[in-house]
């Protein structure tokens, strides 16, 4: 019950003064922004001393809390499986969560994976599923919990109930150059996912020149804070730092992706990609309490992909469906004999962006068959005249503005390359 | 010639990481937010990052040079005499420039003081010469420029083509917690003055308990960042920091203060109005190139009295009006027999305040007769049971907030009292 009226003036000047914000005035300000009472103008001026200024522990849970309690948060208590989910920070050909999810729930575990769209480099995994004839993004609360009953796994857009404010600061923070704060983007992902309901939850924290943290401290201290807010709302919490110097796997882009997932979840597809899932997978089980599984096991006896054709199905879609191929596939050449030391993931992330994988504005619909296949990653070799990229558009036009992203995001040497390691860190709460 | 279209959020967040904006970047950003292609929050953001992570001095010099060309500069370099202004960053009983833009006009120079209102509870010149009947603080810009040539000295309102990108920014961090930042009110107050297109410029920074600036340290850069302005504008400009522990001579409220201003232009007045006049007049004198004037004359002699009888009734005021008395007066009375050792400035300004002196809104109308008498100043003598203040209003029912306003504010010892210094400081370009 609120009993005082602050005054949002006076809790900008504090915490612009390095002041440490009472709960009661946390929990009044962003309540009053959501319900109009308080100015974009007014948030933006408290948002950018929030991000120069820093929030303490105590004033991050209590944010987060706040935005929690800003909409409504999902009952999950009565599911007969323990539920685990993880989050991605986002990286350029990040299909695990299409793999991950099935596989855990094959392990016995329920995941409620409540997820986004993606914006600008980095794709989102509605996108991907989309590209599934039939399959639906949006499930009521009722169907959540009917599916992860039944198939234990279900991956579906975020409803406008939960943490509502997150939304409206989002926006605002979008266009007030007050995203980049470690505090405001913990609170934003953590929200989201305790009000989703789950019990326990991995961090896949991406770090490198395709990730939103380039840098390793930050990337590392964003995790550590995410753990931590888990922990203060009961959420147990562990993060993998994992690189995205290059893409993961060899696909970039939602259909091509699909389809790299597929491969995967038959048995095949690319080492890093299977090698992160089940680094995931171990983490994720770990958490939900379930011993004497084994997430290599389930991907090669099929289990793992009986469950995700059963997801798949469950949401509307065909899992035997063809995913569409581009009508226009460019191939960039290698022009020398060597080892592929360096494939940028900014540089395919963009052109596979430019060539209609990604919107530049939420409103903007991505194309299904668009992206970037990479026929060689580092440390394999490059045979002159041969094939290294495969851009796929529907539209020819997009293909030199692609291409430009790739300058410079090409490097071929002689001899061996040492490839860095894929997990660099792992935090556990 | 404006040849790019910048990205706000590209500058808000070179500004937020320590960056320095170009002078293009400056004067984008401002002209855009003026014409409305720059939201309100967008403008909180990068002025809560100013705030925090400073202007370098090209950059607030580009700043104010924006604000100026924002709006129209006043062209005075028509007029015979030399131009100089006075501005005072406010405080209690703060009634110089009645007497001092008579007194240096009295004196050879031209004086064009575009002034504002008080908000708050500091009064504001514009107050406190609508207290004397038919005066009217509205002029054309033709009107300024003749009034100056036919008086001497003119003050008046500044007009809403003066520095309106100001008006926009004051508003803004008004209601964001973004007001107390050095480079923002210096570039708000020395747009405005560099605008009204006076040659050279004399500042009283007030520093103490009933002004702006509480700090000695924190006035002194206000005054240094100021000047430098000035000088990067082509504007000779001087400060001195003044005392503001307690009321400037007796009276706070408008008619009360004009009254008090009337008798010192007629020679008497108390002690400290004088001498901070006469100091402030010594140096717009020296900066306005006039020599071979005294000040103490000129007030002596009734010269400066004719001049500000001149300019009331150039601006429709009746200088022989009687100023009217409010209707109920309350005695403050002393509880001891000692020395007055503190009357405090805030205590007093707020007092005024809330007897109907001041306005809480900028919409709201103030009255002429409230305020308050300081029967006894810091120094002298208290005898029991008679008067220290009297306070005036039109509405009996302010009188029991107005006297919880001066509960601590007044201290009586026994023996000498030593007071401060009224000139802590004088600041030259």
């Amino acid at each position: 019950m609120r009993v005082t009226h602050h005054d949002i003036v006076e809790i900008i000047r504090s915490k612009r003064d390095h002041g440490e914000l009472t709960d009661e005035e946390i929990r009044w300000a962003l309540d009053a922004y959501v319900e109009g009472e308080v100015a974009d103008e007014q948030v933006a001026a408290l948002l950018m001393a929030v991000l120069l200024n820093g929030l303490s522990p105590r004033e991050l849970s209590t944010w987060t809390s706040a935005m929690i309690d800003s909409g409504e948060r999902l009952d999950l208590s009565g599911l007969s499986r323990p539920t685990v989910d993880k989050h991605s920070t986002g990286g350029v050909g990040d299909k695990v969560s299409l793999i991950l999810a099935p596989l855990v729930a094959a392990c016995g575990a329920a995941v409620p994976q409540l997820s986004g769209r993606g914006l600008g480099h980095t794709g989102g995994t509605l996108d991907k599923l989309e590209a599934i004839p039939g399959w639906r993004a949006t499930l009521t609360n009722e169907q959540i919990v009917a599916q992860l009953d039944e198939v234990g796994c279900v991956i579906c857009a975020a409803g406008e109930g939960l943490a509502p404010a997150d939304r409206k600061l989002y926006a605002l923070r979008d266009v007030t150059g007050t995203v980049e704060s470690i505090p405001l983007i913990s609170a934003s992902i953590m929200s989201k996912k305790i009000a989703e309901g789950t019990a326990s939850l991995v961090l896949d924290v991406k770090v490198g020149v395709g990730a939103f943290m380039k840098n390793r401290a930050h990337a590392s201290e964003l995790a550590r804070t995410m753990v931590g807010i888990g922990r203060m709302h009961g959420v147990s919490a562990r993060a993998l730092l994992t690189d995205m110097y290059t893409p993961l796997g060899r696909a970039a882009g939602n259909g091509l992706e699909v389809t790299e997932a597929i491969a995967v979840l038959q048995g095949g597809g690319p080492r890093d990609v299977i090698d992160v899932t089940l680094a995931l997978a171990d983490e994720m089980l770990a958490l939900a309490g379930i011993s004497g599984e084994d997430p290599a096991a389930r991907l090669a006896d099929g289990s793992a992909y009986e469950t995700y054709r059963a997801m798949i199905a469950a949401q509307g879609g065909d899992p035997d469906a063809e995913i569409r191929i581009a009508p226009t596939i460019h191939r960039v050449l290698a022009s020398a004999d060597g080892t592929l030391a360096r494939l940028d993931a900014m540089g395919v992330g963009v052109a596979a962006w430019r060539l209609g994988a990604g919107r530049a504005r939420k409103e903007d619909a991505v194309s299904a068959s668009a992206g970037v296949l990479c026929l060689v990653k580092p440390g394999e070799p490059v045979v002159k005249g041969e094939p290294i990229l495969e851009l796929h558009t529907d539209d020819e036009s997009t293909l030199p503005r692609a291409l430009a992203a790739l300058e410079g995001a090409i490097d071929v040497v002689d001899g061996k390359v040492d490839l860095p390691p894929l997990i660099l860190e792992r935090i556990d709460g």
